[in-house]
């Protein structure tokens, strides 16, 4: 049995790269960005109107002149306009080019127009004010994005503005999740007294679906030879393999056997942690099988605690440790790391975390009214009120 | 011009029901859950064995017995066996039911199993221990998910449990984004030196999608007989339309006359704040109209501040303010409230807001340094290092 934070290390360490694909940019939301996205000119590209109004030379208005005459309406999407006379003015749209021979602009709000004519009503104004200039916010090849970023709306604004219609992002694993256990039957099914829908499998497959990995799923009856043939198939198809399942010490608990026998690597098989122990994790040249306990909560809390960093470290995703501040006193006797379930709440900008009772790892219901485990470590058996610990949340 | 939590209490009030649809509760993630789901027997349904080894009365181990005869194996997924005799034991599998006649399971690590006889190696053992009891989590009919609730991966688990293979959600509104102003061009152009590329409408595409809602988009010229009937189409076929730009004092800024005129009821247009100042809100009897600012800034942080509660309290989702403590101080004098990009950082449980330095509205590419907008009240001008106010994620 090894501790969380070496289970942790070793999966790290077998973070493998399944390079980059190019996608359209809109379908890009939740993918890692792998390349650098650069302005493909000046931001602003232009000197750029930035209130509606009208622009002057600023040393007219300096030499006390306040009326100017309108010599046309610059609009925005317009080619660039000439100031054909100093003293005169123009009307000027937001997102204009400011024109030739102007360089400040006065808001409608501060100007009367009549006959033609411009008369600024206020005393101050500022030399090349509510002109937003070309190249101020950024410069042609200046980094806009760096790579490894997490793709959200903000970046999607981004990718249109410099003309990204597509843009390259990591390629996603291929994943099989396989479910186990001869108890189980479909969802659709109704199930005899001594048996139970699957669900771990539907889980998974959500928790995959929040990284944008689609993923294949199959359930595998209790029989070593059919075992050992089909996950040799999709030890050759996929490159993650997620189990559910049939790791513990039962005498239906075929897979660390069959593992073996496949010639998979173990890397290690159980995990000083609650929920979740029995976890196998092993690799071959080319796939990494996560054995998960089949308690639906072992299965929720390895899949983020364990196959998330994983993901993040294959597709180069830097991540930052998040912390919350224990509401309650909680108790924990048996040396191993506690995964304990949470409500979270914020207060006054702190982040408080309220344990949520459950029933134990069979009790996949109770994760309905928590938001996120905290990570209570095993060297301590007493944690107390106003300590904080990580969390991983999951909604 | 009216405060901002005036704009907001309007728009609440302004929420829509736009009732019901059942979906495949695969592709429910995302969406507000509109039917409580109940148990739809106990769980677990039956006394669970929780432990591999074997299970006997635990009368005989009270009377002194420590060598069990192993009648056979009690699988998972079996019909439940009898123990026939109360002085032997059966052999039991987590997930197996526990066989009748029997109430306690020690498991394989405290057991010696030879030639067909279980020597139990310990001499502490609990009445019912390793058992999970029939409905000891939950009871058939309990409420395990409360409707209105948004569907996470937790609550695919659950709903696979219980056979709920389609599911009710929130029916999602019709949307309609659409951008104006004749500076813009497409994604896949090169613009000419007065141009600029439509990057508003994807962004709001992509924070639609957030909140699982696809929408359409169109651009419109500034053109007011076209801009008046195109939009008259619109509110015939859509809930909601989502407008950029066209709200402001420009000459070409049409928007609010064809509003008017298409008898749209406007119930404000500007709010004290920056950036998003000249945002419009309206209504007909079918549709809602959003007409945020054109600067992208304004757009994206709109859309978050007035879109968002206004879908949630239509869908029925409750939310909980989220608040953050100022890892700088902040100085703002114009009478606004100030929704300043920030970059979050967890630190002992408490979450910090550093400003990110942007060059005003107009300024997309700062959002990519922020993770969220904090909302710093108009009747304050100096905000402190350590003081906490509300904040906006949007990612």
């Amino acid at each position: 049995m090894i501790l969380v934070k070496d289970a942790k290390d070793i999966i790290l360490n077998s973070a493998y790269n399944f390079g980059v694909e190019e996608v359209p940019f809109l379908k890009s939301v939740g993918r890692i960005l792998k390349e650098n996205i650069l302005a493909d000119r000046d931001f602003p590209p232009f000197n750029r109107v930035s209130m509606d109004g009208i622009c002057i030379d600023f040393n007219a208005f300096k030499n006390g002149q306040g009326d100017f005459k309108v010599e046309g309406i610059q609009a925005a999407g317009i080619e660039q306009m000439t100031l054909q006379n100093k003293e005169n003015c123009i009307e000027v749209m937001t997102g204009a080019v400011l024109p030739n021979n102007a360089n400040t602009v006065i808001r409608y709000e501060d100007v009367t127009l009549k006959n033609g004519i411009a008369t600024i009503n206020i005393n101050k104004i500022n030399d090349c004010q509510n002109v937003h200039a070309k190249g101020k916010d950024r410069k042609v090849d200046d980094v806009l994005i760096s790579e490894n970023k997490i793709i959200s709306a903000a970046e999607i604004g981004v990718l249109a503005t410099v003309g990204k219609s597509t843009v390259k992002v990591a390629k996603q694993p291929k994943v099989m999740i396989v479910s186990t256990g001869d108890e189980l039957v479909g969802v659709n099914e109704i199930p005899l007294k001594h048996q139970i829908r699957r669900s771990n499998v539907f889980t998974l497959v959500s928790l995959l679906e929040r990284l944008k990995i689609s993923s294949d799923t199959a359930h595998i009856t209790d029989d070593k030879p059919i075992l050992k043939q089909k996950i040799k198939g999709f030890l050759k198809d996929y490159d993650v393999l997620l189990f559910s399942g049939a790791v513990s010490k039962g005498k239906y608990d075929f897979l660390p056997e069959v593992f073996e026998e496949l010639g998979i690597e173990k890397l290690f098989h159980k995990v000083a942690q609650r929920p979740g122990k029995p976890f196998f994790y092993g690799k071959t040249n080319e796939c990494n099988i996560f054995g998960f306990p089949g308690n639906p909560i072992s299965t929720f809390v390895n899949c983020l605690a364990y196959f998330y960093p994983w993901y993040y470290k294959s597709t180069g995703l830097e991540t930052e440790e998040e912390t919350a501040i224990l509401g309650e006193n909680v108790s924990f006797k048996p040396n191993l790391e506690f995964f304990l379930q949470v409500k979270l709440k914020s207060k006054f900008g702190h982040l408080v975390a309220f344990p949520v009772k459950g029933n134990g790892s069979g009790d996949l219901a109770s994760l309905v009214n928590a938001d996120a485990f905290i990570q209570l470590p095993n060297d301590k058996t007493e944690f107390k009120t106003g300590e904080n610990y990580p969390i991983i949340r999951y909604r």
